[in-house]
């Protein structure tokens, strides 16, 4: 790359930090990529530093020493996600998207990137000091959300699939009974797509009694993985027993399907 | 927002760019926003806009006059995307990649969300001159894409499921033959999901026969709506006939599984 100006640097550098979270950048990866000397490149991060947490987009470590460099940690501030959150339980609370059996529509909500980008960054910020391998989440719906998760950790994504006729080669299955229709369903995942004794981060976008993320915990267990954290974006409220205490969730709804109307407010997260 | 240096406002400016592709911004939300003239901002837009262009992160274009303002528009260069293309047949082509019925392993590289948002960016200047108004794949292994090129050219996602059990209301739904089981098989889409007359984008991770496609494109007859374009990310070479003819592939695949090997070469998209 050519010798960049100051101003050219700042540009570059502030793009090249956002598209790799939590990763470590030696200084000395930017001295040579511009050609300028580690004394400037630190005074480049030291202002990008101060941008960074001054407009919450987040956190800018320094590690210092021969293996030392520049983390940048997404952070999302909390009350800024308790805003987001907010405007979010207001379209929620769209009586049209009680759906029939106290199904809620929100395909709206997950089918738009931006919106999960925000979603992901705030699961990314709730969990950044966990030690996790991989986001997990079972198909379809929280799809979106485990990527968007993963990509502000710098983490891979593993889809476990409702399927049993998976075509990926030797798979584990289990039975779970999913708590909104009390049905014996199936869940797989091929034996390769996780290594043993990974540490997991569950992921999904609706939890009644949690039936799916127990059957995804149990479906761990099978692969000596252990679950580093739950998110899930929105709870049910109308639920008598919970098969999972131990979660993240970012908003919580309840349905009164005699009057069609819905009620909802940011989740645990924000207790 | 406080005043803010050009230093500043560069890191400042680049973040809010970066993350709002193919959005119009007008000059005087940024002169507000950090409380500078317009001349200065013009100024800083001059800088990034060369930064971006220079480095390939894509265009930056202006628009004069009262609605005017600028648009990010990321491009990824040719000659990179072939570089990373290149470096993706290198992966695909590892013999333990076959699974029986030659089918295909590749979730491990579907699952990082990195080389998704890459690709993404890829499909999204492959496409970034169609006029669009939605993505639409079909679960479950193209989601990954369909949302990373939906994030780059700022639209929403439709997912099409494959199972006729969908709980969104009122559904459409049809038969199709899939070309690597030669079976009959139900895609459904909710009515609400998808506007009448929408001009759709079609992004999925395979494509052997064309079958999975064509269905979604039959799909859309019945939401009246029109293809704009099609984008897989990797397709068979091991085709007699194709149902599907315009599309954009990013990687062609042929698999020898009497010896076991594998080759792929760079797709259509750069012919």
């Amino acid at each position: 790359m050519k010798k960049l100006k100051r101003s050219a640097r700042l540009v570059e550098m502030t793009q090249y930090l956002l598209y790799r979270p939590h990763s470590l950048i030696p200084l000395t990866t930017f001295a040579e990529r511009y050609q300028a000397a580690k004394s400037s490149i630190s005074e480049d991060l030291a202002i990008i530093k101060e941008v960074f947490e001054a407009e919450g987009f987040g956190e800018l470590q320094t590690l210092a020493g021969a293996a030392g460099g520049v983390i940048f940690i997404p952070k999302y501030p909390k009350t800024a996600s308790l805003e987001l959150i907010r405007k979010l339980c207001g379209m929620l609370e769209q009586p049209e998207r009680i759906l029939p059996g106290e199904y809620l529509y929100m395909s709206d909500l997950l089918g738009k990137p931006a919106i999960m980008n925000e979603i992901g960054k705030i699961f990314a910020t709730a969990f950044a000091d966990r030690d996790i391998d991989v986001v997990m989440t079972v198909e379809t719906k929280g799809i979106p959300l485990a990527y968007a998760t993963a990509t502000f950790l710098n983490l891979p994504v593993v889809i476990v699939r409702r399927d049993s006729q998976v075509t990926e080669g030797s798979t584990v299955s289990i039975n779970y009974v999913s708590g909104s229709n009390r049905r014996i369903q199936t869940m797989s995942l091929a034996r390769r797509a996780l290594k043993e004794q990974s540490k997991v981060l569950i992921i999904d976008d609706f939890m009644r009694a949690g039936g799916t993320i127990q059957g995804m915990m149990d479906l761990l267990q099978e692969f000596k993985a252990t679950v580093q954290g739950v998110g899930v974006l929105v709870e049910s409220e109308d639920v008598r027993e919970r098969l999972v205490t131990d979660y993240v969730s970012l908003a919580r709804l309840s349905v009164d399907s005699k009057a069609r109307s819905l009620t909802a407010v940011p989740g645990n997260y924000f207790d």
